[in-house]
């Protein structure tokens, strides 16, 4: 399985995300899956523009994407995107959209197409504290999830999509005034790594169930 | 504006449910709504049926639902329900669906019609804390949520719908051992008046952006 | 049984205290207990000064301060002060103590001579959460509590002290941005209004065990 | 500086101890420290046996304690230990004490005297979360800290404490059901490290201040 896994660039003034530091990191194979990596912009329109060129450029057959959550204590497998921006603060082109759809037009909602559960389970066995999440947020995460699962839909049937949002790496959290959740950059590679394992290999809810009902 | 409002029965071993509570405590007339109020079985079936019934019967303008979200720490209008049931407890009927879809075929999602900003302003102005959420979980609260939207969009076009989540009662709270907020009936009750007479002025966000995107 | 019952003044930019707003709202009298309130400036000096004024002018048996702790979601019924100020804001005053002792020589803390966890209980039979706490910060609070404690010990034998924390009133939560814990005033003084019938009544632990090893 | 730093065996039906693994994973010698490392039992009886022994043993210039917090999301430096035994929870002898004293007639609490802002600043220059805490609670953790600062004011004269608490190591937070925050094993340890560092060189606070008023 070709595999595009997208990091973040930093935003909402972090000197790093750690969803890329922790991207760029993994090995080019992990199991089934042959990596290709890609930093994307934090920024709505752009990380648009930036995935339908990587997808263009190397035909994938699965798009994992990967956001910092800042606050949360665990890695989260996203199970539902929507097609709804909604900004509390500009993204890194100073657009700061609200109650806009990301695509006029499109379906209300997609879910996950790569295997969420097995993902979950997978990164857990590996040790690393990992739950299902089911909101994305309103902001670039949930719009570069949306853009992969619509662009599956609409032009490369059988790409499948998902995202994971990581914690706040430990400097990040240092640097901070008060107490605030975070993670090692090596856990959190660590669970990207188990989480494209089973994406690689999973079969589970593809094909039935909630991969068809968006 | 005639607004079907409704409240659930309690469920995983509440005495109450400060949702049914606090609809029941609410007049009869509010501002321009005219309210009929109705409990609903905690029943992923159940509930569904319920609210067809109540629907047929009272042909109202709009639906607003209340449920108890235990752990939150103040009112939240939900903005879009998933077509997706993942219990972890069972229901009221012993339910306990993962990985169902609410309506097989039927949409990933649905924003609310309902106004949700105007409403969440009107409560925080009436001083009870409030926000929007972007998840209303996977349980029977998330399906009488989506329930009503696919109702009005396959058989009652023009009845809004929308669904608000309410924290525990401080009876509750103070039957458990540890900390866990909560909200007195009654400032659960004004909310549910402000955010209801907000609902029934509001033009705020129909017929145009998130109102026409699912 | 004469109980001095001391509220502060709002602080931190907020706009009411809800310590003081309940204190102001309870009774003259209540079961065994005649209250004599008094609001308490937030100034390190300047409550300390008021305390002992109050003291010498009732002779109250007994002492009950109210702070608030925004963010608690209970009440709750501190059962030590530490000989520490530790300012992270200024207080009504302008000072901010770091790593001051507040009586020099004085002992390192003491315990709560009220019966804490009877009055605990009976708040909780009351309907409303609370818990006990083991820390009452390092701000004007628990320079008060410290002070009434040290007051006692030093210079009425047989008064007995004690102190409460109040989550923020609801108008407070709901004026902020986030998702923060809150209870409305009507709540906080029925907790108030139990816990002083438990101080009034309660022997629990007094002449034995805590109550005795500071 | 030759550093007694323990750590406690499992309890509460956790497989590690993390302050304990974190503990055994340090080298020998730390900067200006020379370790010596002892595993403590999670007791309130046997903890302050083997303290004592491991002091009358080895004689150190200062002790370091650490514990296991739960739920909580950074490293905490402890400032101060009360006199108080209050388990909810059986210790790992099955004792399971209520409203004691740890020492009848001791002083209801004293401060660390190890350098406590200067370790908190040097764990967070290493990149690594860190706060200082005001309650190190009333289980087994608050009464070896209150043990070891007992044993120095009444047996060794000069000999420094303190007590750092360190969240669930991943593994932990990975096999329970709901979110939790924790953090690494290698994160913690480098913690640790940092800390024992500044408490090698740190004269911050000792000789003035906090450091004199218990």
């Amino acid at each position: 399985m070709k595999l595009l896994t997208t990091g973040f660039a930093p935003f909402g003034g972090e000197r790093i995300n750690p969803a890329w530091e922790a991207v760029r990191r993994l090995p080019d194979r992990l199991g089934e899956a042959e990596l290709i990596k890609a930093e994307m912009p934090t920024s709505f329109a752009g990380c648009a523009a930036a995935l339908e060129e990587a997808c263009r450029l190397w035909r994938p057959d699965g798009v994992l994407c990967v956001g910092q959550a800042g606050g949360r204590a665990c890695v989260t497998v996203e199970r539902v995107a929507i097609n709804l921006a909604e900004a509390s603060i500009p993204d890194n082109d100073g657009a700061k959209p609200v109650d806009q759809p990301l695509v006029p037009g499109g379906p209300a909602a997609y879910f996950a197409t790569l295997p969420v559960k097995a993902m979950v389970r997978r990164v857990r066995e590996a040790g690393i504290p990992c739950q299902i999440s089911y909101t994305a947020g309103t902001y670039v995460c949930n719009c570069l999830m949306y853009r992969a699962l619509h662009l599956a839909a609409e032009v490369y049937p059988g790409m499948r999509a998902g995202f994971i949002h990581v914690p706040y790496a430990l400097r990040q959290a240092a640097d901070k005034p008060g107490s605030t959740p975070s993670m090692s950059l090596e856990a959190i590679t660590a669970a990207l790594a188990a989480a494209i394992e089973a994406a690689a290999l999973g079969q589970e809810d593809l094909g039935t169930g909630m991969g068809t009902t968006h």
